[in-house]
């Protein structure tokens, strides 16, 4: 078994079809769904069959390439107006993680670069750049695992929310990577996983992934992470994240902001594990930021069990924006970015060094 | 209809035993459980049956008149025996709300009275002063409601969490209370109930009840809060209590403390809608309330629908401490006490005026 595949594979290239851990009936059942066209991937991606902004980006990638595979025999103005609406019906699937525009960004600039070629040999270009893609994402989450598990102390109690995971991503994880990667570098870390309402990425999925890998994780619900705190059980906070503004704004998901203020209010490190890809420098400020509106039935229960009162209204934001001012590091693949702003991250993104505000500065190279 | 019976009953006095609703299946179904016994009282108690801190001390009353009736033909001797033991478990049910101590003194000091009385007289006695526990909470909820609805602006919107209404008390409630006064004198309110998992008393009993009085009300999920905060869609919070220490500081339902926070970060008052009797000047500070740790099944899912990861470790405080200095007022049936500390409440239970911190001073008569 290669070092890559230690970990679940959250998707999979299998005989011509993209196959996905189905993640709305984890842990309970465990089970591949196959997809065979960029509509279906895209509904695979609304639905939360796959969630998970780094997952999110491969997904789409593979959402184009099935496409463009489908479409290998077609005329070159078909193929063209056909995947058009691919790409926009991907675009279309989930607004908030930016990941999703940068993969198919990065898809439309590689069929660019091959254009003149037949539709088959675009076809297969495309399949291989989301083949690239994923593989990409795993180096990518090691990288930050390395520098993010310099953050954490030998024995240290982090707190996450939701899953930024193995599932959440190609695979090894970004928060979850961090953890993985402290614990590979002989750290003893324990875990404190809130269970992340309403869909509960936190008690189904990051206990799941924790447990697998004998990594002690304790459940707690949302509302109990001041408590932990007040008590001094929690040394660090690390989380993922869906967009980051170019000012250092963090969207990520619902109840992110809170842990933020808890953390700050009692000294506890802030870290948000975050690959290049989820900055968004053409986004001035979180306020900007789109933030996705879900179903109601979300908060009614859970699947197919409804608890709240009937004739109730319903508010279901996926996400919010901590402020950047209560960010303690971003960790990028190319090092940690202290106390994030605008000037940093400009700065990052002309390739600078940033000696003084990155843990371990390499710039963009 | 009396005034008194405009709401549901929580509790209920038929045919020599207590009726109470079964709070664990709403709003699914709508029924009341029978309890002929302090022990049975006391199970009820600890399983959820009957929960929020004044039901509880009107459940615990009962649950004393139930076995004084039980034994109105025994010995004397056999009598003080029973008693005793009926006191000690209903004592031992659920150790964070100090109006079931409170409730058991007050019946200990009236048995007290008239303890050379025939058993079958002691007994009436008892059941006598478990009626007017309950009658008299209702009175008291009036009266914090009209304190506290002078607080709210006419159109405000108000967040609560967990359930502080008709539900946890004899009638009428403590946080909803306010709101039900406010509604009254004419003001438009409209409420937000955090869902309060694991429990999910936001959900199931808040949002029901508003419903039902057609007072607007939309739920969320717990970590929703600090967005709905930050986006200005929240002008107040009014919370209940289960016990407030002599400084102030404020026992509440898991997550109060983390909507304390954020308030304080928004600037948004945070009120608590506090009985007299919820005051418990034997404990010095917050961090002396002993926190009860309920079931690890509470968190892994809800009733019979499991969710989490098996091999998770779980943690399941039921409550948190807010510390004084986060809130605005402390609402009770005597006026307002803005800022709370201990002088000011070692002051209200000496009978003193406070004319500057008190909206409506009477001081204790």
């Amino acid at each position: 078994m290669s070092e890559q595949n230690q970990f679940v594979e959250t998707l999979r290239w299998r005989d011509g079809r993209l196959e996905m851990i189905d993640q709305r009936v984890l842990p309970a059942r465990f089970e591949y769904l196959a997809y065979t066209s960029a509509a279906q991937t895209a509904e695979g991606i609304r639905s939360m069959v796959v969630r998970g902004a780094p997952a999110i980006g491969c997904a789409a990638a593979y959402g184009v390439a099935l496409d463009a595979l489908r479409l290998r025999n077609a005329s070159p103005a078909d193929f063209v107006a056909e995947m058009d609406k691919a790409f926009d019906v991907l675009a279309a699937s989930r607004p908030t993680a930016v990941n999703l525009f940068w993969a198919l960004k990065r898809m439309r600039t590689v069929w660019d670069a091959v254009k003149e070629q037949s539709v088959g040999a675009i076809a297969e270009r495309l399949l291989a750049e989301a083949h690239e893609v994923t593989a990409e994402d795993i180096r990518i989450n090691r990288a930050m695992g390395a520098f993010g598990a310099e953050l954490l102390s030998d024995g240290a109690c982090v707190l996450t929310h939701c899953n930024a995971g193995s599932l959440a991503t190609a695979g090894h994880g970004t928060a979850l990577g961090v953890f993985r990667s402290a614990v590979e570098a002989g750290k003893k870390i324990s875990v404190i996983a809130d269970e992340t309402r309403p869909f509960l990425q936190g008690a189904r999925l990051t206990a799941w992934e924790m447990v697998q890998e004998k990594i002690p994780v304790t459940l707690i619900t949302d509302n109990m992470a001041g408590f932990m705190m007040s008590k001094g059980e929690i040394d660090a906070v690390v989380v993922g994240t869906d967009r980051v503004a170019a000012n250092g704004d963090v969207a990520n998901k619902i109840g992110t902001y809170m842990v933020a203020v808890l953390a700050r209010r009692h000294n506890i490190p802030f870290y948000v594990a975050c690959p290049l890809s989820t900055i968004d420098m053409g986004i001035a400020s979180g306020m900007d930021i789109p933030i996705e509106e879900r179903s109601a039935d979300e908060v009614k229960g859970f699947l197919d069990t409804l608890w709240a009162a009937e004739g109730v209204k319903i508010r279901n934001p996926a996400f919010d924006v901590t402020p950047a001012e209560l960010v303690t590091g971003l960790i990028t693949e190319k090092g940690v970015i202290l106390q994030p702003n605008r000037e940093k991250l400009v700065s990052l993104f002309s390739g600078n060094q940033l000696d003084d505000t990155i843990l371990e500065p390499r710039g963009l190279s």
